[in-house]
């Protein structure tokens, strides 16, 4: 595998658009009701964050979201899912177009999640642990009434200071272990991994979420990953000392997360298998897509409530996603 | 895979050498204490049989032996397990030895258990079915005093009724689906072994054993699947409906028997997992070994003891395996 190194680690290429779209406009593309097209695909990770802020923040109206289907092939995502096999609105068959519409020569990955500027069809940015942040920070004047504090300035140190551990040991700890090239590679990530998910099964023992009383950026990063860990990263990528259900205080965690409007609403688990189990054939040759697991169990009572917290703080949840953007049913918790 | 029929379906090539070592002799081969050699590989769940129903038996002194290494390549089980490489008694490198000096041509698989003819050093059969009734009905005069009664003529029936459900749908059934070159062949299997899993559930609820009150040649075959099952075939083979730790009853029961002597002290996990994701690069093409599941859980209370049965009936169990063949105990539940 290219992402590889020699010694069998592997190693996430971090060279993003660091392209933001601001309030000020600085880096010329200003926060713009409408003008701003988000690119996700249901089935990753770091997209599904995005959908999850952009939900919680209430910015469907002024951010329109394309969806790219599960699957793909080495040229990226596509949008098969769309009825002729377009966007609707960027008139593309593949995200590729909007990067080389910015750059011709563009040769690092089409990842989702992408802003694009719809006037120009070109891709402003896929740097995904910016974007979520900008949309918090930066697209405030948007948010609708009651939307959450996400990354409220008091408690940032300390959201950036799990969101490290969290990224390396957990969101992308899977990826190590999954893609390491060598057994020793492999066993490094696997026990980084349980170590931190054993220590933050620590943490959420006594509070509710992991920064404070209430959701934050925090929660929606780690959550993405946990919501994956059964369906795909147990099996997958060898993630296996035990599923997420053997974890009590992280799986009611993870359940308590799934209830709350914004999040679980987001998540189509038939994406997400079809993702890993069809596009990894270098580790998955066959292509078969597992059956399993049982997913009803994201619906039972989690009992987090006893330990107090609000989830949205001072504001409100939001309200059910509008019918274009509702995971089916049999793409949910069944 | 040479194994998967057009339509994708896994079918086992079941040619085994059908020649008997019987009480009579009737085949050339009669019983004969020290005359012949077990070859097994603790791997493999076929073999498993044979070395858990030896040991009920208590036919260690009569029938030696041999142990395969847990991997092999296309030449099939070696002796790499050994000093020098070499099986002690038969002095051959590779069991495909014992099968080409019977039959120079042979061309079909070469499988444990086998047979071995000590003084010709030829295999006589690899039929793994037949071996272990064979051990029960033929090998009788050497059985040790309180041996259990695995095949008594009054359950015969209802013995080989579960069997064949047993075999098709579980045993079996795990490779239909891991082997499955289809994503509807796969489907097919993963709904029949978990139908069948869910049918047997039903029937251990009240009852301590598959057929009556003492252990079987019935609970011998069910329950060298389920020790594989969430080591291997939960992830492996895509047998992910759910983990046999989340099926109480049958939990229980294989739990109940690997805590009975004979059967967990057979069980090599280690073994177990660098076989399977060692050997099948065509579904495992990096040779990682999952460092997971935790495995000391299959040391924990079962509770069947309420439901009454007397696992050895008018027998005894055994005692512990000889020093030479005793599991190390970092590969056994820990």
């Amino acid at each position: 595998m290219a992402y590889v190194n020699p010694s069998g680690e592997f190693n996430r290429d971090q060279r993003y658009i660091p392209t933001r779209i601001t309030a000020d406009g600085r880096d010329g593309y200003p926060v713009e009701p409408g003008r701003y097209r988000l690119i996700v695909s249901r089935a990753c990770p770091w997209a599904n964050r995005a959908i999850i802020v952009r939900r919680l923040l209430g910015l469907e109206d002024v951010l329109s979201m394309g969806i790219a289907g599960p699957t793909h092939d080495e040229r990226s995502w596509t949008f098969d899912l769309d009825p002729d096999g377009r966007d609707p609105v960027l008139g593309i068959e593949r995200l590729q177009e909007a990067f080389l519409a910015r750059y011709p020569d563009y040769d690092k990955g089409i990842t989702v999640p992408a802003m694009v500027d719809v006037p120009t069809g070109q891709v402003v940015t896929n740097d995904f642990s910016q974007i979520t942040l900008d949309l918090s920070l930066e697209w405030s004047a948007h948010h609708r009434p009651g939307a959450p504090a996400l990354y409220p300035e008091e408690l940032r140190a300390e959201i950036d200071k799990i969101n490290r551990f969290v990224f390396s040991d957990v969101n992308n700890g899977v990826y190590r272990a999954g893609f390491a090239g060598t057994q020793e590679a492999y066993e490094k990530a696997y026990h980084r991994l349980f170590d931190r998910l054993d220590k933050l099964s620590g943490l959420l023992e006594t509070q509710r979420y992991l920064v404070g009383d209430t959701i934050t950026e925090a929660d929606v990063r780690l959550f993405t990953t946990l919501a994956r860990f059964d369906p795909v990263y147990h099996g997958h990528f060898k993630c296996n000392r035990n599923k997420l259900i053997e974890m009590p205080v992280l799986w009611a965690y993870a359940r308590d997360l799934f209830q709350t409007p914004g999040f679980g609403d987001t998540i189509d688990f038939v994406h997400i298998k079809q993702h890993y189990y069809v596009v990894h054939r270098d580790i998955n040759p066959t292509g078969i897509v597992p059956a399993g697991p049982l997913l009803a169990n994201w619906l039972e009572p989690h009992g987090r409530e006893k330990l107090g917290g609000r989830p949205f703080g001072d504001g409100t949840p939001p309200g059910p996603p509008s019918p274009a953007e509702t995971v089916p049913a049999a793409h949910g918790a069944i």
